[in-house]
């Protein structure tokens, strides 16, 4: 149950590991409930850092700023999932840190993840196998057959760290490349389409979820994402609400399915954190993700996350920045930029969501 | 014509001068936009401090303060009409200032104001007469008969520094309470309601307006607005427009009407920012008010002024602000809290929109 006494009051501290864009929407989301935060980020210039007037520089490992900065925050949430144990810790000791610090165990380990997911909470994953060594991996691949995937455990992130295997001539190449640090061994998915779900658990324990959204990638970054998608069968929902109570959780979490023929819905992996899948719940009319997490954090009920629209997000990476001008004379096209002043190839700068009316 | 020299681009700063919820709003806004705000108040502490990192303390007539403020924005609005003259004039000369100085000069006395609006735009206007002594009033009540508001030209907010006249004993009182300053009368207008228009004008001279709205006021206080108003035959918006025109104004401005029996609309005062009665508009699924002046200030083309929905916008007043844990429970109501310390009563500590479909 919750009681009153859970809810941190307007003006309390939110304190948020990570200054980028999604440290950045969070606070905006929690300014807007009258909430304040407090950045931690290595360096001072950094998205989140121009919304604030509260942040510590420091890095991730400095356990002494660490309790400098979480001495002055009423509850810790953080924005990326590569958040270093010591760091949770540090943090929990000290303030209620949310999502707690298994969410980041489970979410920095593609082995762990995914043991989790199959056998502690019951839901489909493609077959996987650890990879130690060049043996690991030839044996992996006679059982598994080919294609395969083989990533590295941790860090991967937008198709950096992974490679596909077609054949035994590519495993030499593949070793070169990735070996030399823990492996997995995925078997490859031929998916019909991606999809996921953006779900948020509060404090109480209560689940909520934004319907389906399906997700188009490209270069292996999230190129776009449409939501509600359609087919909805409830089913991506039930199996998010099924992690984040193994998890224990408090927050938002996205969860990324690869879908079959079939409809079936296998888990390709969680991020402990709000997702750029979940950008075009800012326009849809209802609660957003960003909102959700902080009410999540705060310990105030979570809102209905029933869009009124249908929306699309496009992420405007490296150069498609450029076209904000064009963008801003859509009267159905909402404009969000990340004040990052560098462009780079492949950098998110922004998105847009362009808003379609049910 | 705009010319692509006229925007200022993502990254760019705009100054705010005044730090109050208005200013706060409007760094949100800017923010999402991807630009930079930077806040000029006399105190640190304020609620749009909050949510940027750039603030310059300093008196409004600090010219040193302001010009070193100015320098480091590329264009300068403020969130509150009585910006003094000097301090107008010391931004304007560094760095471009919107809405310019003219705005102000005439929305700070309403006797400029009422006879800008009535000789130079031709806009229909309450009877008024300036009042210097009591000799002045008594003439002035003979003329135009009971009942009369009698007002301080300067510094009047929320019923502030006015009087109802009824009848020649009230003469004395109304004297000794206001005199000594200069005054106007205005004729007292038996108006069915009140109503508002929340306008816009870019750099590009190109006009656009949300739809009316009705406001409910309770103690001289804005109590709640309800857009789009029942009855809206556009009249109100073309005198927005003719005001912004005749102004050469750039940026939100908000106009505040009496509505007559017969429909006949009456400008009561303008306001050269956003508007409270224009708070609806951030949660009506269009461009909110405060992205349009970010829009107009930062020369980009204004946003679509149309709402997907009907908005019920109630402030929270003082003690009012102690409902936020039931509004939070309303999957229809949006909660905006303005980072204010302290509750006092009649202090404006946030407000709710309460969306309704069409």
């Amino acid at each position: 149950m919750t009681t009153q006494s859970d809810l941190l009051p307007p003006g309390s501290v939110i304190g948020i590991l990570g200054g980028g864009q999604l440290g950045r929407m969070l606070s905006l989301a929690a300014a807007r409930l009258g909430l304040r935060t407090h950045i931690y980020n290595p360096q001072a210039d950094c998205p989140a850092g121009d919304v604030t007037n509260r942040i510590t520089v420091g890095d991730y490992e400095d356990t002494d700023r660490l309790i400098e900065f979480a001495n002055q925050c009423d509850a810790v949430t953080y924005e990326f999932e590569n958040v270093p144990t010591i760091t949770a810790k540090t943090v929990s000791t000290i303030t209620p840190l949310r999502p707690n610090a298994r969410a980041l165990d489970v979410a920095q380990d593609r082995l762990t993840e995914k043991t989790f997911l199959r056998d502690e909470v019951g839901v489909g994953v493609a077959g996987f196998e650890a990879v130690n060594n060049e043996f690991d991996l030839k044996r992996a691949l006679k059982r598994m057959g080919y294609p395969g995937v083989l990533k590295t455990r941790r860090f991967g992130y937008d198709g950096k760290g992974q490679l596909i295997l077609r054949s035994d001539g590519d495993i030499a190449g593949a070793w070169d490349r990735l070996g030399g640090q823990p492996l997995i061994l995925e078997a490859f998915i031929p998916f019909k389409r991606e999809v996921s779900v953006i779900a948020a658990r509060g404090v109480d324990g209560t689940c909520r979820a934004f319907p389906l959204t399906e997700n188009i990638h490209r270069n292996h970054i999230l190129h776009q994402s449409l939501a509600p998608a359609e087919n909805d069968t409830g089913q991506a929902q039930d199996m998010a609400f099924k992690i984040l109570t193994a998890l224990n959780y408090v927050g938002v979490m996205g969860t990324e399915f690869f879908e079959l023929e079939d409809g079936t819905l296998l888990v390709n992996e969680i991020a402990p954190r709000v997702h750029n899948s979940g950008h075009w719940t800012q326009d849809a009319g209802c609660v957003d993700q960003f909102e959700q997490h902080i009410r999540a954090v705060a310990g105030w009920p979570l809102g209905d996350p029933t869009p009124l629209y249908t929306v699309e997000m496009t992420n405007l990476i490296g150069k498609d920045v450029e076209t904000w001008p064009d963008i801003m004379t859509g009267s159905d096209s909402h404009l969000h930029l990340y004040g990052k002043g560098e462009t780079r190839p492949g950098r998110k700068m922004g998105h847009v969501n362009k808003v379609m009316k049910f």
